[in-house]
């Protein structure tokens, strides 16, 4: 469609407001950049600037389009990266006609800081996560976000896209550690030496102010010899919270047992028995009936579920078709999983996302966009996909997780015992 | 250990045997092999060649170890890689005391055609997977293979390692398409008009056979724009089941329905709404009850479920942690899926892997050796991971789907109708 | 460093503008993106924002920092990003005291649009290339972009960084293709059939009108069995220049009389004589003495460097430590080698840069930021390092070159011929 | 081609012999499966299998073709494998008519140990690399293998396949180190940690035989931190000869004086200046000479190549088109630098290839078959490729150079200086 020719006519035209810190003119940038995107016209109505690095910048313009359709789409967008109308607008609420079933023009949420104009007030969208939907609680006035399969009939649902209003999370300042460290872009020529020194400074921070810290692992961090490794870093008090599946669990038992992972010996690499030990540590566990039980009748004496079991940490396994057993200790529902992942989320203040697709990208997609996400790989496209999905706190490092994790647990410990 | 000055007790020695086709010596060197990399000796006691390439050979060997430890190591993997012993030995049964719970000495199965010598005769393990244990059942004098899961308690369970006849897949001969036609490592370096020929050639004739071709799929089929291009695959008749997840169906649904997926415009490539046509693509199927419903309401008309819908092609979606959602096709306990995957791969001829780790791999461990795969994915990673695990009918491609599939059918379509 | 208690000298401060399309401030961002980076602090003088799209913006800030030499570091970042003084300045010029040695203070170049205040005028430095030097003729009044390598005793170099005013590249606008279809992020889940219909549409556009298009290559093209697609496009017309190596040349002579590649045979993929085919092509041409004669001869007489030749279209074949042979036609000298390179990227429009990571990165040095660039490699690694590099016309195409080829040629055959 | 009802003429038919250690069996596989590839017919005539591990086993097989041209196809894959012909044949040989020009029926070398039957004795030939040619020098009657730009007019070169006999490396035995603990597949999942300690083990014991350890590296060694691991492996005595690029001088340089890679902070991870150090490290070399008098004049004081110099170790570097400068120590002609590293290798016992695919590769084309060869990289793409050219000798690890260094030298540090 080309902009040349055509006829804006002038109902089709929306007055929208953007603010911020003066650096985060980004914002901005983003505004313009979508109504280019879209072939649409504005005219700027007030603008005025922030002196100073504190001080807040505001920008009031016309949109115009060449429809209401077209005018409609480019709102969408622009609401989104945190515009709003000038005026407050109520948000409009339409009850579910059935279980699981959304009204058609149904508002999908962003993992940004949002709030909705209800009664007159702006209030905060609790428990915020990405392509969810908007409920609000007539009764109490508070607004929830929740996923297509939660929704109860009758529930109200946010629709359209008036009376919401979105902030982005602002670039982040000076003095945070590893997310200051580094872009968010992911490359394996990143000097990796300097980065597990920013991350372990990172973690002993959070650790001396009692920020809760979540580790997602796959089971190459047991192939890959890190299994010691990441249960130093729970028995040392530094992850309140492990989310995985049925992999890591049974390569963590048959390591802890056999000294194998899928039958490979990690102290020599040689190949044995096939996965028959992988069988055997699934068989260890339904003996035993779970994990927990492992531990209490003193067979499991080592490694990450040692550790979690020992100190306490809660964790959750989510099936997957790919299972091996699984172990009981397995949510199989995939549903009912999800919702466990969400309760151990809960509160999080640093998400270490360790050489797993599948699970990093269901907790990605779970996190709102404050929350600080280290996600190491050594595939680059893992990291990009989720690091993509955006948060302004979210770092990814391509590097082996079985050279990484021993590193990392190098500095934590010189950081807790300096040498004198 | 060195195997010097190594005192070998003539008690930890085994007579073993090894016979196949001369061109099979593949295995003979599998067997020296295997007692090189446990530091074990051995004497040729006797052996003979076939002279010609459709004669067997013959070999028996006495295979000597440092202790009847260091023996049994030995021999498991000796016989997993198709060595006997020379007299037969009944199978050792046990059975299970519980649920769900192997005896200690349970014997774990590769994916090769196995027998078990039973009341004395050799008979066939039926259903063979790789990683799951042999049940007897003594009325009818049937062996299966089960995953543990499915151990009852009584069961007969197969334990130790005698009594058991592996017999790994032949190398394939001549004239067997592209399975002759590329050796089982991935490369992007290969010439891939020719390998999308060679593969339209060998589903062409599978077609003209009857044989059943399966296809596992993710969500990047319609992401790279090859929706149309493996619905076009289904109405042609190619495709006899289809195994996937949410995923592939959502973004299938969200393509067909608004011609975007995860809000990408396919044809333009403009990004829109974030992922609200996604969630939208969700609601449009939970509103219909299924994916049948949606089609048969008039509101799906195109797309790969449209087509196995219409032509009555059986499909299995498998729930993840990741799904959104997920609509009610799927099926999200993953122990049930399991078992519906194994349902449709049953008497499969021909499993074709496109553009999914997760599907890929579980898929894989349910496959006997002799079932033909081909895995096309833009990692390489994906294809070595996959075919790894043991086939000698495994091809790998490690090509762009998106432009794969397109040149695949228009090959099937000119097998079709050949220009004059 | 804290930001903390820091005196800011009000000598450490410095004045500078910013102008451009209100869509561009983009730029404005980065200038704020700058000043945090570096801790430093700023005020805003004056701000007027254009109305409208095609409207000129302009913001005059005060730069503010600890020290001389933390001032010093951030106008050096901020005049890069297009940031310049209020007043104009001289630039300062030093000559070499030797051959290929440079003043300590040189002035480094970016690949932008590039101006020198020199006596009273702004004047363009002519051949913009990235990392390189400007030298002034004194004579001419002109200024140039030179490598270290050819800076001569004398030769008048720019140092520090005033006087100097780059103009980053606009982002495109509407209309543009292939560069507006996508953004500059690599990533293999694209549409691939639209994106070859756009690129098609590009390139034909470019040929209407007689646009220089410009091909780099690497020896995958003939491993994936795409020459025959690269030699259809030279010979419709598509391409003015090609960049390359020894070994593309070989494998494409060794696949034109022989029908292998690297002793792979391209159609049944059969291995054959090792890589015996690779240096008998090397000594066709080296008993023919060139590639040209190799065609005058009749000895050649398909493939992409025999269309070379035939259509009289230029090419460099740049030597590399990891050639064999090499031809004749290749410059062994790498120095040598790069100026040739450069000759033929003069005036180019448009470089497709195809599976190679070597030369496309040298290529991508030498050309200014407003060359469209089209990067396709089935590596994402590749692809994301070229276009890291900085230029708001680039794209990366994450796909496999055997099957995007020829799908490329069809498209353009249907341009050039449209069904009726 | 089917091989139904093929008439075998009898002239058409071959005896080959093969022997080796039974644990060898591999060979005799080999030659089976060439058989089987080209459609090929055999008989066994005669077959004696040694009955112990160190006895030598003997194949006499009659290989049948269908024509002379199918059986010349099938023996010089067989002669490439290792087979013989019964008796001894004269190698023949063939004057080169001009420099750099080979006789059409040339022989292509392997990198395996080989052979040539020469006036009634079996004379080994010298310095034998992959791809080239065989020349014999009739006065002293020796053979060696000669790259064709060095064929000068009148070098006698071996033609055919008769009278050469190859040697393919024997499968590793027992307690060599890394070279046992992993096959050569290439993976990520691979315990990290025992396979440093692995490598640390063979160097370490490499050093205390005083065999030759030569480095091969890449630019990605100092932008990942990894420069002081390499320096400090050099200064431990570990590395005898360094072959790299420009682009690692310049990197270390540009570390060692500004502590900034590509701009890049490599402490703190901040990008300043673009490209402009790189440049400046250029100029220092530049002003100096070389890095020999920049480390002389007392400038370059740390880092690899002050190291090469301060130890006396050996370094090439070979140009390439994509340098910047370059600097006075790269050979800018690559067919001259070839022959420097050549020369470096000569009595190498093992390399080390570090993050580097265009130098691995053009080493990988000069190393005889049994030299052992450890390749690091994070690109399993490039770890691949390089083994696939085939040493038995070969492993490759797929890891961050930024992390697996620092652990290297660690592991080596503490195996110089064991913990009392």
């Amino acid at each position: 469609m080309s902009s040349q020719n055509k006829k804006v006519n002038e109902t089709n035209t929306q007055e929208i407001e953007v603010e911020g810190h003066l650096i985060d003119s980004m914002i901005l940038t983003k505004i313009f950049d979508i109504i280019m995107d879209y072939h649409g016209d504005f005219e700027v109505l007030e603008f005025s600037i922030g002196k100073r690095k504190t001080d807040y910048s505001y920008a009031k313009l016309l949109v115009k389009a060449d429809s209401q359709a077209h005018l409609n789409q480019m709102l969408r967008e622009l609401f989104r990266s945190g515009a709003v109308t000038p005026n407050n607008i109520e948000v409009q609420l339409v009850p579910a006609l059935r279980d699981m079933t959304l009204p058609d023009n149904f508002y999908s949420t962003t993992n940004h800081s949002t709030s909705i104009f209800y009664r007159g007030n702006w209030i905060p969208v609790e428990n915020i996560m990405m392509d969810k939907q908007i409920i609000v609680d007539p009764l109490t006035s508070r607004a929830f976000s929740k996923p297509i399969r939660q929704i109860k009939k009758g529930d109200l649902v946010v629709v359209g896209q008036l009376g919401i209003r979105i902030k982005p999370p602002e670039r982040p300042r000076e003095g945070v550690g590893i997310f200051e460290f580094m872009t968010s872009r992911a490359s394996s020529e990143k000097p990796s030496v300097s980065i597990v020194r920013k991350v372990a400074e990172d973690l002993h921070t959070a650790k001396m102010l009692g920020d809760k810290i979540v580790v997602v692992g796959g089971p190459a961090i047991v192939h890959t010899g890190a299994a010691p490794s990441l249960a130093r870093l729970i028995q040392l008090g530094y992850i309140q919270a492990v989310l995985s599946g049925n992999a890591l669990a049974v390569h963590d038992v048959e390591y802890a047992l056999f000294g194998t992972s899928l039958g490979m010996d990690i102290t020599t690499g040689a190949l044995t028995q096939g996965n028959r030990n992988h069988i055997a540590a699934v068989n260890e566990v339904l003996k035993a009936g779970s994990l927990r039980s492992l531990v209490s009748q003193g067979v499991l004496t080592q490694g990450i579920f040692y550790q979690c079991v020992s100190q306490g940490i809660p964790f959750t396994l989510a099936g997957s078709i790919r299972d091996d057993g699984p172990i009981p200790d397995v949510i199989s529902d995939t549903i009912d999983a999800q919702q466990h992942y969400n309760r151990l989320l809960d509160g999080a203040s640093i998400v270490i996302m360790l050489a797993t697709m599948l699970h990093a990208i269901a907790v990605g997609n779970m996190l709102p966009s404050n929350v600080k996400v280290v996600c190491v790989d050594i595939n680059p496209a893992v990291v990009t996909k989720l690091i993509d999905r955006g948060t302004a706190h979210a770092i990814g490092i391509v590097s082996d997780i079985g050279t990484f994790l021993p590193l990392l647990v190098n500095e934590l410990e010189t950081l807790e015992h300096p040498p004198i």
